[in-house]
């Protein structure tokens, strides 16, 4: 379906590509693979995309230095990409992303603090927020206008919780740009929001409720941020804002591909060559919001309860170190590996270990995995979506089942063929994990099928074709009231 | 207003009335003088009501036995009252009490779990939900059932977070009964439910929701018990219960008496001969809930930022220590402890000691203390109303400030004549403190009169009537569909 070719500006905290120096001196271009930069793949490929990200590295910000705006560059696919890097004052950029955008509202959105103890607002959070969340938003919204000025047809596509303020600063000097905002992360209710003082909270809403569409993965979460925008602002905050919600995806085809790829062929061997008669599966980042603690809780329950599966059953756990230089993920890491350690003491046997712990980043060990598992374990505490859910049926071979928390925001979609769990009731962790194992061939066959066709045909492709369409709509309803005005 | 002499039961799980044996043996009776009691007080003197509470001790459990149902007793006041005591089993009282009651519901309702960690919803909370909460539930039930056969005719009036699933069991026997039930906590979103599993949240809700009228202290608690009602059991979820708000207040005549008992007095000549320029006063149990250890860290930014406050400014803590055999509770008074010797080391000079301590149960030093403060802080993290905000202001002597978290119940009622603050926000709190000393005394006067006059229009007795008015309001709509069925 070959759409218009559009001209938009995307705008996310990390870019689709960064620069460092290599040993003899000369610039290297880094074109990173992360989520968002699969996810809009398609977007730069078949549109005029403008990329504005921060200028991370020192040579990010040579080069926003020598640029003074936009470079023309290409994303890791090959497709042309206007790059505009923003740079920041190193402290302040420090204080915005490792304070306030992680932990305090990442964690505030996946309902990680322990409130009797944190957060403490005080003046180092307020500080934070003013010489650093503030000043880089504003470093954003100034790119933002400038890019504008000239493309002033562009439609704007913030991303996540590194910019809830930009987008008013954007709409207070182009009251007529089309602006869209898409959160990535789960969105609590109003009284959660409570945590934050009420010019801070105020001012997340109020910047959110610029943008024509605010974008979320589930009804859910979208949800929420009605009901927190009109308990926050009052009734009628929404304004003329559509909160929308459609689910981030995969790309099937690329997964297929992968899957075969020699890397990933070489991991499956040694996978096999190793692997137990039956292999639950996790693979995570050590973020305390993936609750990974209490997995290891629940399938040490399991064992309890069923010791034929010892010799037979181990957790394989792939964990991507996440975060180590914040203090709370550190810990959690630190928790992980003694729980492991307690586990595996406790059950393990000549020949078996309950719990085989990697911690490590190896993609082409997740891919193989997902072609080995029997049970996909995800129990996140609260998850926006949660791509693994996805990604790891559409490759499995061994008619693996997923065991899918029900404050994942894939569990919207995928709730008839999982085993729903709940991320704090272990003991129901641990009968799902027994029922999954349990689970007739065929029915196992039928579920994981079902899930992949849901997958296929809501794909990556189908998510940028809604986007656009809500963009479209936000168009529509601008020059609808222009001519009426 | 003498209105017509109704019968009611009250359902609540401490009663106003417990036994024990003295030394040589004879039977004693303990009239307690709890917050419910006193509420109750003037429904007691002027109707006919049976009370239905556990039996706790074992002199209770004797009561019960002999009586095989309700005993004749009379309150504190000398009010005549039906008393019925319900046994359980002392294991299963424990599980209910100690395990689900506090702290599963009441960490759950005030938003004090550290969901990384906790709770961990384990065989050992299935088994004091399974075998604690539902049959000390379903024994209360049972007890109001036979109680209904005598008196067909009463309001059946539950009471709090211990009771949550009576109410289903007593409609599905009498589906013409009218009940009523009054939280006394905060209610949280439905995204909190959450760590509940699916059974017992839904138990949680439709228990309550057998009931025609459910009572909260605000509107806010109100509309998230509409809101997780409806999230979670589905849309119409409410049926014909009617989710009413209407603070629970305080006897003014009665505290303008107590502050002239001699007991009082006597405490207020100590605190008098002792007292620094200006006391900053916090009267509370030793509960998570309160935050009291934020109270002292603001507290110290406040003297940190205002050294002309040294040697006149003195925060005074009277704190009741609370739950102490339920481990969360024994740190949080650990955790006070530490901070009060830390701040003090920091800051004490000769004569001077910033942070008064006084861990113990003396109601009288309270009412003593709530004459004397300069201000007094309330910065409960999440609070179902706060009492002490409206008990201090009607007694105090000396123009006191009521600096008041936004999430105590009571700032519904209040916000216009206090000092708010965000109880997460430490520098907000400082400022606050030192705002309330610094106000004009005109100024001081104007509000504290405020919020006496609410107080006094709004007390005991009104409340009291509101609640009788929603029983006689769903009494008729029960009456009205019998007819036109």
């Amino acid at each position: 379906v070959a759409a218009a070719r559009r001209s938009l500006i995307v705008v996310s905290n990390r870019g689709p590509v960064g620069y460092a120096r290599d040993e003899d001196g000369s610039r290297v271009a880094r074109r990173g693979g992360g989520g968002l930069v699969t996810a809009l793949r398609s977007l730069v490929a078949h549109h005029d995309v403008t990329w504005i990200a921060s200028a991370i590295t020192d040579e990010d910000r040579v080069v926003a230095a020598e640029a003074g705006g936009a470079v023309e560059e290409a994303v890791r696919d090959g497709s042309p990409c206007r790059l505009r890097l923003v740079p920041h004052d190193p402290a302040a950029y420090d204080r915005f992303y490792n304070v306030i955008a992680n932990p305090t509202i990442w964690f505030l959105q996946h309902y990680l603090w322990d409130l009797v103890r944190n957060p403490n607002v005080d003046p180092a959070l307020l500080h934070a927020w003013d010489d650093g969340y503030v000043p880089v938003n504003r470093a954003f919204a100034g790119a933002v206008l400038e890019e504008l000025a000239e493309r002033p047809d562009a439609t704007v596509f913030f991303h996540d919780y590194h910019l809830y303020l930009a987008p008013r600063l954007v709409r207070d000097a182009r009251p007529e740009a089309v602006l869209a905002h898409f959160v990535h992360i789960p969105w609590p209710d109003a009284e959660l929001w409570h945590v934050l003082p009420e010019e801070m909270r105020r001012a997340v809403h109020e910047g959110l409720l610029a943008n024509d569409v605010v974008g979320f993965h589930t009804e859910r979460w979208a949800r929420n941020f009605r009901r927190s925008a009109e308990d926050l602002l009052g009734e009628g905050a929404l304004g003329r804002t559509h909160v929308t919600a459609h689910p981030i995806s995969v790309d099937a085809a690329e997964f297929a591909h992968l899957a075969e790829t020699e890397a990933v062929l070489q991991r499956e061997r040694e996978l096999v060559a190793r692997r137990p008669e039956r292999i639950v599966l996790r693979v995570d980042r050590t973020d305390p919001s993936k609750n990974v603690v209490r997995g290891f809780l629940a399938f040490e329950l399991y064992l309890e309860a069923h010791p034929e599966a010892h010799g037979g059953v181990v957790m394989l756990a792939l964990l991507d170190p996440s975060r180590q230089d914040i203090p709370e993920y550190a810990e959690y890491l630190a928790a992980i590996e003694r729980e492991v350690r307690r586990v595996n003491a406790r059950f393990e046997t000549d020949g078996w270990t309950p719990i085989d712990l990697r911690v490590e980043d190896d993609f082409a060990a997740s891919v193989a995995a997902y072609k080995q598992f029997d049970v996909l374990l995800v129990n996140a505490v609260f998850d926006g979506l949660n791509l693994v859910a996805k990604e790891a049926p559409l490759v499995n071979e061994r008619g693996g089942v997923l065991v899918l928390s029900e404050n994942a925001g894939a569990h919207e979609e995928l709730a008839e063929w999982v085993v729903s769990i709940n991320p704090f009731d272990l003991g129901g962790q641990a009968d799902a994990i027994h029922r999954a194992l349990a689970m007739a061939e065929g029915e196992r066959e039928r579920r994981l099928e079902a899930i992949r066709e849901r997958v296929r045909s809501h794909d990556l492709e189908w998510w940028i074709g809604v986007q656009l369409s809500d963009f479209d709509a936000a168009a529509a309803r601008r020059r609808a009231a222009a001519t009426a005005g």
